[in-house]
């Protein structure tokens, strides 16, 4: 007997794609007004490309990082530090999914769906993780720029 | 370039030993003082016995079950279900999860881990998390415990 609605290797984790956001958005805060390509933001964290290069258009698409086209192009954040919230950024890029399976889109297959009262009380608690989350800016999340580009240092010069 | 600390598959969605739990809980919850056995848990839910079995234990080892041994043995809950608080259940078995990699534990691959601001301000949505569901119980998770017994019904029925 096979469980079809538990993913047994999942645990409670900000998804891949939210850790490779706020990454780019903490590597743009320290670069300041310098350009850098989301080349150079994978180099340095030794992350896909890929991933980077989507997850920077996304940030753009959502007006948080200009993309600037062109050989000497590059990105860059398009607001200040102190005003991009981190839980807004989150609530966008964790949109979907779903403390427990019945919390996700599509269908379900938990048979307690319509009668089970877990999920309004996941619902506010995860409300309670993004409010707090809310309240937090960028600017909170590197205390200490300086000390996070020397961090990033050693693979940034070698783009 | 592969990234190594990111699990791309990943969402934040509770683990599956916290969901096998808290359906042991309520499945105990709903049949009050009949002893059942993880056999018949499972097979209501469709669900693998070896889980069950495993969350099972684990509920018993912290005090939220009794298991009864023998041939008309099976599982009960040691406590009332509006004893049994949702958030004091999820610490144990979320316990080690952590939202992004520095913050499981072992070692870190994160270049940012000694100078990045994130971890603090995820622990403190965490605690946001679990303080709101520490005032849930057992009882408030299973609103309509008749109608949640009918939903676990045609499985049971063939146990």
């Amino acid at each position: 007997m096979a469980s079809t609605e538990i993913d047994d290797n999942c645990n409670m984790q900000i998804n891949a794609f939210s850790d490779y956001a706020l990454r780019i958005l903490m590597y743009l805060m320290v670069n300041g007004d310098r350009l850098v390509t989301s080349r150079e933001i994978a180099t340095s964290y030794d992350l896909s490309f890929d991933h980077i290069a989507k997850a920077a258009q996304f940030l753009s698409r959502h007006g948080y990082v200009s993309a600037i086209r062109g050989r000497s192009g590059g990105l860059q954040l398009s607001q200040r530090p102190t005003d991009i919230s981190i839980g807004e950024v989150l609530r966008l890029t964790e949109a979907g999914s779903g403390l427990v399976e019945c919390m996700r889109a599509g269908p379900t297959h938990c048979k307690l769906a319509n009668v089970c009262g877990l999920a309004p009380l996941l619902t506010e608690a995860n409300e309670a993780f993004f409010q707090t989350l809310d309240q937090k800016t960028l600017a909170d999340a590197v205390p200490h720029a300086p000390a996070l580009l020397n961090a990033l240092k050693p693979c940034s010069d070698n783009v």
